[in-house]
């Protein structure tokens, strides 16, 4: 039994899905935002970064979207989420989380999250206003040279998929433009269709 | 063959470090930042995320920090680099990795290259201004609750090692309070000693 702790809207939703997909024996528990409780001491026994998401497995914790993707990828070969035994593959499928996790991530953090770092104001006003712009050029890079289609990595769906789903909910919010990520916007509607993927948005929208 | 393309003072630093304890048969090559060769055409066509560290393969490119570490772990499991069979404690190695990456990487980088997130020079200023304290609170969290000693993820020296002293090689350059960080900064002196390092270490300020 896995419990994933999970921020609505958050990256945590490509976590939830990829343990959806893979049939897990799992409890998914919000933490709400809104009430800062990802601060609160209970949460940060769980988590001390005080970040979503958060596996609780048998053996432990692990946090950090990369990591809990390629663990539930390993943990359920059945499911077919990574190519697992081809070191050479799976590396190139962790190249794509890990610049969604450290670059595209990160430019869309500077919107609502600039205090992170700065504390003048209008510093913070500055980043919120380039923010659009440096989120477009990090999907913009995603569209031209990663994404290969029609999954993230070709014809095989990995956990990729849904967190390129998972960050491609933040397009509007961010004011990318879309007729630019043309691929990146098919693959979204494409990720609806999956039976896994809409029970997950339908329990995190009812959490 | 593998080659490494590497930027002297990057983070790329880790990469070498672990094909060189890897035993890899490789060769490293010099992206001169000093030169803006990152962003040559020449190198773009290697990378075109205009970044280090990449690793031409046989297979192909790879990019990515933790991408390339986990790579190098699964390919050469004769240097035990990682618990590459264990996926419990692969995904802590890899959660290590990805907060560095993500995280400890990016507060740093708000000194030196604030512009990919501010035009305006009074933000980049302000960036710069809290970008120690900022960093500081990483290596806290790093000191605190992730470290194991006496290497990162326990008895076991990993490629989560060589990241964390290359991210420790910054740690004056971004004026990082040292007194509250005994461990990382053991840690450093520790790895310092080994030959795999030395001989980076050495190769990397030649080249």
């Amino acid at each position: 039994m896995l419990t994933l702790y999970f921020g609505r809207g958050g990256c945590s939703l490509a976590s939830h899905i990829a343990l959806e997909e893979a049939g897990a024996d799992y409890e998914a528990r919000q933490v709400d935002f809104a009430t800062n409780e990802q601060q609160s001491p209970e949460y940060l026994r769980v988590n001390p970064k005080g970040r979503v998401p958060a596996l609780v497995t048998p053996r432990g914790i692990l946090t950090e979207t990369p990591a809990i993707l390629a663990y539930i990828a390993q943990s359920f070969p059945g499911a077919a989420l990574a190519p697992v035994a081809d070191y050479f593959a799976f590396a190139e499928l962790q190249a794509f989380n890990s610049y969604l996790c450290s670059t595209l991530h990160v430019a869309h953090a500077h919107g609502r999250r600039a205090y992170r770092w700065a504390d003048d104001e209008a510093a913070q006003a500055e980043m919120k206003r380039k923010m659009p712009e440096v989120v477009t050029a990090c999907f913009k890079m995603v569209e031209d040279n990663m994404f290969r289609g029609p999954w993230v990595m070709g014809d095989q769906y990995t956990v990729a998929d849904s967190y390129l789903f998972t960050v491609a909910q933040w397009i509007e919010g961010d004011n990318v433009d879309t007729s630019l990520i043309p691929r990146v916007m098919e693959h979204r509607e494409r990720m609806k269709q999956r039976p896994a993927v809409q029970k997950v948005l339908e329990r995190e929208a009812n959490a």
